[in-house]
């Protein structure tokens, strides 16, 4: 194993530190300590300085909980976006990929995870609550519940859907099917045969 | 590609920063950030002091050049060491693999690369000049060469020899040959045929 302490208690420090970060073991941890003291000085100061001021300032948005520099998020905060349609989903890189497609004019809510009985996550872990208040507002006409589709994505929906109903709001999933440039053999069943029932009409673009 | 930006422009700061690393692209960088916003504020502080300590703190050590908390490193001021023996490496990391040996108990010189034209690096960018002034100083009995067996290493081998060889010191390469746990019909013909000229007495431990 490495043993850079004879060497410098500072130099192991930051490879201890960058280290705990995930996907970096040990040799990779050494080699970007050793590329820092290299670099001119700026180099590392601007990374300490991103670090630290990333989770100083970066604040969870008080309406949807996507992270945000201000108080209320871009998205929330767009007048262009529409307000009646919420987009429930697990985690902030899921807001990142739906954002991403360019496909969607509405609002997010972020439940910061998804009910898995096994990990001992739990509805109340959840932002469910902050959800229901929202919903109860009464702009909302619609919820998009677009969750992943494992077993506890699909509990944490239908947990979803029974909360919701009440309202009697319109509730969505995203649909479910073949992925573009997915070949039909190696489909497997569930997802083919889902296809086939939920099947569209044919609109030539 | 990833387009953190319009969520938080500290994100991206901090997104763009590790980006920067050796051997992280946007996505690793992206997953990070994430992770430590969602850790404990210590977490991210304990990173960035780290880096920013590194950077400030570490220097090179006045004698060896190896890097160091103190202005002559530990190697350089253990006075069990073997003051007569200095060995010449490229790099700081080539101390530290031959520290984790444990077979070497003399002083080093790290030179800071290698000569190299292709990259525009000749002798008067090395740490030459420094160990020519310690060879002076005439401590020194033996300089082994630990370099590697590039064309590179060969060239700055032959130019170090030039230079130490009038001083009368003794001047040493480390052996070459076959490696522990190679066999023999996979290892290069130059490197089996070093190993058979270059043969030892057998000695069973």
């Amino acid at each position: 194993m490495f043993e850079p302490r004879y060497v410098s208690d500072l130099l192991q420090k930051a490879v201890d530190a960058f280290s705990r970060l995930p996907g970096i073991g040990p040799k990779s941890a050494l080699r970007i300590a050793l590329y820092l003291l290299k670099q001119g000085e700026e180099e590392a100061e601007n990374l300490a300085q991103s670090i630290a001021e990333l989770r100083r300032k970066v604040v969870y948005c008080s309406e949807c909980r996507m992270i945000s520099d201000s108080p209320v998020c871009p998205v929330c905060s767009n007048p262009k976006r529409d307000r009646g349609t919420i987009c429930v989903v697990e985690n902030v890189r899921d807001v990142m990929s739906i954002e991403r497609t360019g496909r969607y004019t509405g609002l997010y809510h972020v439940l910061g995870g998804i009910i898995s009985p096994v990990d001992g996550i739990g509805p109340a872990d959840l932002a469910i609550e902050p959800l229901m208040e929202r919903i109860g507002r009464g702009e909302a006409g619609e919820v998009i519940l677009a969750l992943s589709t494992t077993m506890e994505g699909e509990t944490t929906c239908f947990y979803l859907y029974k909360k919701i109903n009440p309202s009697g709001l319109k509730i969505t999933t995203i649909a479910r099917g073949v992925g573009f440039g997915d070949q039909l053999e190696y489909t497997d069943e569930l997802t083919l045969g889902r296809s086939i029932e939920n099947r569209q009409p044919f609109k030539p673009e």
